[in-house]
This record gives C-alpha cells, sequence and structure tokens, in this order.
C-alpha cells in the first residue's frame, strides 16, 4: 500500500511568512444560493431577490456573504486545520466584495504567527487567508488560529510570534460594495421597519425561532463547501456523534437573526468568534442578538451596526459567560460582526 | 431586552379589504429546479426537460407549478399564518403564467372575508393571494381562510363578511399558457401513452408508489420556499414532532401521481383542498386519484381534466372519509385541481 | 379502479434487438451541478471550477462524470429494472462527451442479449443504453445485465443469446473530449503533485475518510436522477431498511478517493462494476483504489490509467473477496474503470 494521501500539515511544518495556495477552486452559482437557502432559513432580501439587489445598486443579488465565508474556509481545511486540536478564534474578518453566480473562488494562507504549546505536544499557528476570485480581486480575508499537533514531540520549537491583531475593525478597515446605495431602500419588501437610528448600543434582541438539527443537514452544507474534515462526516471515527461544523452554526444563527435585524443585509466585518461548545445532531439552535457599536459610512444610506451574534442549544437569552467567566454549558457560538443597514 | 421581532397578525389586525404587501421578493432559478427534483419525485416532462417545454410551444421548462405555489404562498407566512390555529382551506386558485429562471417573486394578499368565531377566542380570515413577478405581472392568485387567535379576547367583534367562492373553477377560468400547444406532444418521451380521451369522469387511479418522509428534506423543502413556521422546524415547540407543512405532501402526493398521470402535466386550477390530518417524519406518503370532470379547451391540442388527489399514509385507495363523514384517520391531503392534458 | 401505472416489464416481455426509448428527458445545469456537491465530498478540480477546466481545454466545468451516467441510468429504470431481482453487471461503458450545464439527456436502450434460468422464473436481459443529449449527440453508453421476474412461468423461453462482452475496454476504446489538453495542469490547484508517471499497476491507496450515510441524502440523490425504483424510498415495501441505490455508493466511493487519487480527473470507461453487498442507511462508506492498468493516450500531457475502485463499510482494506472467492460482507462495490491524469 502507498501514501499518496494528504496526512496534512502538523506544527513543525509551518514557517512564519510561509504562503500556502490552497487547492481546489470553485465556482458558484444558482445552485449554491439555492442550496443556501434550503439549508438554512435565510430571509434577508438583498440575498434572495435579484430586483432588491438591483434597487440597492448591485448588479444582482451576491451569494450569502457567509456562503463566501465557508467556501473561502472550506479550501483552508487540508492544509490548516486537519490536525487542529481546536479552532481558537477568529480576527480581522473583512468582505472586500461580493461573489456572484459564475464567480471562480480560490483561497490562500499566511503563516503570520507561531506559538508552541508548553506541553511540547502541540502549538498555536495563525494565518491570514485571503478568497480570491478568477480576476484574482480579493472577495475576503480573514485571520484564524488554531491549536495543531506536532508530527513529534522532539522537535525544536520555533520562535514565538504572536500576530498583533485588532480587538474589533474600525469602520474605516471596512470596505463597503461599490455601487451600494440604500437611498431608496424598500423596508417593507425587507420585512421589517427598523432601520440603523432604531437601534441603540447595548440594546438586546431575542430572534425567537429555532431549528432543530438533522445530520442530513449539516453533512450537506459542510460538503457544500467541500470540507471535508472527518470528525463531520463520519460515525465510525466519532462514535460519539458527529461534529457539526462550526460554520453551519454561524449560517444557522445568522439567518434566525432575521427576525428582529432584516435589515441588518450585508456582512462585512468579522471582529472575532468562539465556537463555545460543541454542537450535534439533534440540538436546537436559537439565536439572539446585542449591538456593541454604530457607525455611520460615506455610502448613501448606509450606516454600519457592530452586532454580537449568540447562538444556544438551550434557549436561554441575554448572557452568554456563566459566574466563573466561562462559556454557559448552552452556548454553541459567540460571533462580533459589523453589519450593514439602511439609515 | 426589544422586540423587534414579528409577533405575527392577531384576528382584530385584519380589515377587510385590507392589502398586505408581503416581505422578502425571490428570485427563483436552476438551483430551485434541481433541488425540487432531489426533494419530490417530478418526472413530469414539461417540468424536466427544456427540449419537450420547447416542443410543447413554452421557451424553456418552468419551475414546477407547486414550487411557485410555494414560494407565493411562504411569503404570507408571516402576516397570515403565524398565529393560525388552523389552515382551513383554499379556493379559486389560477395560475396565470409560467415562472421561468431568473424570475422575481413577490406576493400580496387582499382580506376578503371575516368572521369571528362564537367562543370569541378566534376568528377566521380569508384572504385573496397574488403573487407577482418583476414586470409586475400576477403569475398565480388563489383564496386561502385561516382561523386565527384574538390578541385581545374582549375586543369587540368585526362585521361578518363570508366571501361568496366557487366550489371549483369552470373550465372558463383557468387560464392557459400563451403559445402552448400539444399538438405535437410525445407521448413516449412523456412517459405514459394515456392521453386526455383515455380518462373517464369517476376513475380512480392507484399511483402504487410511496416515499417514506424525512426530517432533513420537509425542512429543506419548507425553507427554500422560506416558510419559517415554528412549527415545522423546532423540536422544542413541539416535542411531540416537527409537523410537515402541508405543501411538502401536496407536491409530494403530485409527484407521485405521475404513475398514471404522467400527461397531466401543468397545473392551471386549484379548486380546493383539505390538509386532512397532519403528517410526520416517518410517515410513508402514498397517493391516488380520481377524474372529476374533463373539458375541452381552445388550446391547439390541450384537454383540462378536474381531478382530485388524495394522499394517504396508510396506503388506502378509494375513499376518503368514513361512514361518519370524517376524513379517515390514515388520509392526509384531499385535493382539487385542473391540469392539462395533451388531447 | 383501472390501471394506468406502469407495471414494468416481464422477461418475455424483451426481444433481441428491440430499441426501448426511455421517458422524460432532463436539462441539467447549476442546480444539479451544486447538488452533486452537497451529495458527495467531490472535490476533482476539473468539476469544481470553471477556470481549472478551461486552462485544460474545456469550455467550463462539466457536469460529473457519474452524475451524466445516473440520470441517464435512472431513465432506463422503469424499462429495464422495475421487476429486475438482481442488478448483475456493468461493461463496455464509454463516456463520449462531456455534459454542459443546459444539456438535455435522454436514454435509450437496446436488448443485445436475453436468457432464460433454468428454473423458468426469471431470465438475464442485456441492454446496450445510450445517453444522447439534444443536439442528437451520444454523451455515454453502457451495457448493464439484469435479472428479470417472467410474468408467466409457462411462456416459452426465448432462444438464449449471450452477448460478447469485452472484459475491459482498451485504451483504444476510448473517447477523449475534445480539446482536452492537461499540458500545462495545475498540480497544486488539483491538490496532489501525483502525476500518471507516480503510479505503478499494482499499487493499493487506502483513501482513509468515510461517510456514514443518511436517509434523506441518499433518497435526494437518487429521486434527482429520476430513479424513482421503489426500494429505495417506501419503507412499508422494505421495512427492513430501504435499499440504497447502488450509484450513491459509486459517487460516494469515488468522491473519498480524491484524497489519494485527486489527479484521476475524468471517467472515460467502465469496464465492470458489481454491488457486492447492500448499503443502508447508517452504513459508513470508505473506499480503497488498486492501479490495474496503465496507458498513455494521443491527447496532450493526458496519460490513462485503469483503476478498482472498491468501497465497504467496514474500513477493510486491500482485498475484497474471502477465501472462499466470495465478497467479504463489509464490502459494498467493486469498479473496473478508466481515468484520465496528467502525465
Amino acid at each position: 500500500m502507498t501514501t499518496k494521501t494528504n496526512p496534512g500539515r502538523f506544527f513543525e511544518d509551518y514557517q512564519l511568512g510561509q504562503v500556502i495556495a490552497h487547492a481546489v477552486p470553485r465556482t458558484v452559482g444558482a445552485g449554491e444560493r439555492a442550496l443556501y437557502h434550503a439549508l438554512y432559513p435565510a430571509r434577508h432580501a438583498l440575498y434572495s431577490s435579484d430586483e432588491f439587489a438591483r434597487a440597492c445598486g448591485l448588479p444582482e443579488s451576491p451569494l450569502d456573504d457567509l456562503a463566501a465565508f465557508h467556501v473561502v474556509f472550506g479550501k483552508t481545511v487540508p492544509d490548516i486545520s486537519l490536525n487542529a486540536v481546536a479552532n481558537l478564534g477568529y480576527a480581522e474578518g473583512r468582505w472586500l466584495q461580493p461573489v456572484y453566480a459564475g464567480d471562480t473562488l480560490r483561497s490562500s494562507s499566511e503563516v503570520i504567527g507561531l506559538k508552541q504549546n508548553s506541553n511540547g505536544n502541540t502549538g498555536v499557528v495563525w494565518v491570514r487567508t485571503t478568497g480570491t476570485n478568477q480576476r484574482g480581486e480579493a472577495v475576503m480575508e480573514y485571520v484564524r488560529w488554531v491549536m495543531v499537533r506536532k508530527r513529534d514531540a522532539d522537535a525544536p520549537a520555533p520562535a514565538t510570534t504572536v500576530p498583533e491583531l485588532k480587538k474589533a475593525l474600525a469602520v474605516e478597515d471596512l470596505t463597503l460594495p461599490e455601487g451600494l446605495d440604500f437611498s431608496s431602500y424598500d423596508f417593507t419588501l425587507a420585512g421589517e421597519p427598523h432601520r440603523w437610528g432604531d437601534y441603540q448600543v447595548g440594546e438586546v434582541i431575542d430572534h425567537v425561532d429555532g431549528v432543530t438539527i438533522e445530520e442530513a443537514e449539516h453533512m450537506m452544507a459542510t460538503r457544500l463547501w467541500q470540507n471535508t474534515a472527518k470528525v463531520h462526516f463520519d460515525l465510525t471515527f466519532r462514535p460519539e456523534g458527529r461534529l457539526i461544523y462550526g460554520g453551519h452554526v454561524i449560517s444557522m444563527a445568522r439567518a434566525l437573526s432575521f427576525n428582529g435585524l432584516a435589515n441588518a443585509q450585508m456582512i462585512v466585518g468579522l471582529n472575532g468568534g468562539a465556537h463555545a461548545n460543541p454542537c450535534f445532531a439533534g440540538d436546537t439552535i436559537k439565536a439572539w442578538s446585542e449591538v456593541l457599536d454604530k457607525a455611520e459610512t460615506t455610502t448613501p444610506g448606509v450606516g454600519a451596526v457592530r452586532l454580537r451574534l449568540v447562538a444556544t442549544k438551550d434557549g436561554h437569552v441575554g448572557h452568554a459567560h456563566g459566574e466563573d467567566g466561562k462559556y454557559l454549558p448552552g452556548v454553541l457560538l459567540d460571533l462580533d460582526y459589523w453589519a450593514l443597514m439602511p439609515l
């Protein structure tokens, strides 16, 4: 027997400054768009209707921002997280232009940080991943850090480099889509009357609705993004239950947040995020949001709102941490992002 | 915590003559079409092959008529049936033109009837819903009535208005697609030799095949139509089992009816329908049809046939009611529609 | 009650030389492509990226070769295998040109062999099936033989004709897509560095990954190809468990084989195949391959490799038969095919 299969990279296979071109470019289109609507209760009008998107200055309805993220992220899995013990965090995520039907996406990652853990068996790798389209233009980028196993515990530790990352992007860091214009935004078609001015910093919104998760759904979603990490698919590998891809929880929670945040149309920044507890089939995902910040933009009719999106499996609303400062066991996700809203 | 989420309308929120523009327009395309074929055993050739559709005078294969119905219907849920206790009936449903890939659909409903129930806690609301495309042309319309909770039992009852609805559309009420022509219809490609003249009023057809329903499938279907009623998704809301969207049963039964009614290609009228008993995952849907009426049309080569489509979960064929006049417990659906067939 | 439903053909309904035009042509497109990626962990770059396909001389990314096979095969089910007791084998399968979005496929089969079994109750039927596109051009063909029930055991046996079939296609029998050129093949984007020259006849590759199968997935896949054989859908018909369509196992195993055979891009020949044991929901499919043969081609940069693809439900690698010469109980599939690889 030969070993032509990908064993994945181990901690000592990463060097600072190394750029990894990820494999398997992907053309997206009408099929991915429909599947996104079948897998998540997605109702944001800009991603549902070409006509609505055109009325907002875009050429047509783009692929959901999170779907673009999943495609870019999925390509990195064989190179970054195949031997990962834990997905530790995200930062400085920026959507740089919308993805349209017919676009072909690819990803590459630069290693921007390395730190061996004191136990000598694992280390933390920071990468900045960029997704580009067929014209070579960046469509999004984000930093992610993971804990990775060492192949050989005795391999020497690299010099420690911990990148300085912004706690949150400032509104000036965000890139708004060219041509976007919410001046004649149709609130009736969008589904809710609440505009940027109606949201207050500190406000908490219970999104009320819930979805009980099924195995077939999360596997279809995860495969669609060509994320092939074993833990999501192979019950002989994880007899205690297939672990649901964290991105499935993100998309589910974001779609549920339509109810109360129907006008938080576009995601343009990802400040941070934690997959607080694992999610399994049978869990019922619910979500609540907190308004963290608000900012004006120079794009006509468009305001930015910084939101915290918390997904739970117990329906608890309003706080995610216990008295010990740790995540409550019912919390699945704690995400911090910037969205665009009509003024 | 703030309440920006949609609480749904209560009985006293409806006024006679009120027109409600439903939110979230939706562009449909190649993805919705493929998903429809993945979710249902749909084989009617006109909806499967662009070439077959062209040979019948249409520009290309339209979206399945029931998919068009589901999209139009789905948009009404947040405004009409979020607080509904029961979906009581349909009438005067007419498909006015086919929906093609790239079309963007929206819906609006006019309140055409109101009647408070004697218990004072609920009332019946009749609405006529119209789906329109991006050119503002109506693609379908139907009347539906639901029983809705009152917010406040002490709120005064509105004047009772019960609309006069046709028991069944006459063939003159039907709109046949422009250009349609079954003169050179290919029965071999369509899958069955039986033409309009081969069906007799009173004839009963057992469609034989069955599909055992899974949770992931009905949820994907229901989300695809952006119908987000809680009862279909949230097992903590309905621990006794997620209720399957009635439209899923309609589409499943119609697709199964291919076997014996392969040439009942287009649905153009919905005379009435009852969701006789709830459907749950694990049920095996089978179907039988009865020919209720036949009529000639002025469209070349096209006859109309009025069909009763009964879906069951026990495989019983031929009658749907017990001796007490009530639906048998194994009956899921009793639908009355007009379809177009080659002469 | 009338009998307009399709009872399927019985053994005595087939005559040597008979050509059966199968019903329900199908237009494929962006939706089928996305669904294929959602249902299988498919990552071969030529089928994932229009840009990659163009760099290989094709106009765009074709529909997966196995999806084309499933569509062509699905149409034959109502005429060939509705009353089949067993699917006995495949031979001389050739992909003749890629299928692109917008193509409409149909199928026809010629009866090329008949042999009544000694028990008098069943017989074997050999058919050569051809799939053609909207221009009437053949896109693929294959021979398949099935054991079919007789309607009437006393019906006379036809003259026995057993077609002479090649054990395996020679490389000269294969049709390579017009324009294909792997001269500037991008191994980094494709995901693995192993080229044609790196594979040795006799080499065995363990594809490592596994997928635990769910009911909703295999039913969606099987319906997508309009294969409506009862055994796959109706739990009241098969209370012991819905039988998974053999083609679902083929596609799953082929997609898993990416890990180690990422550059075996196109399938151009099917030499044979056996569905060794039935597959049910809950089984975890894994796969291994063996290199059976290699051949040069006259297409620039392209080599052919003959592969044996074995799917298992027990993860056993390296041999498929027991000491008794029979398939081991954990083996699901034993497939023999030709694929194209960059030199």
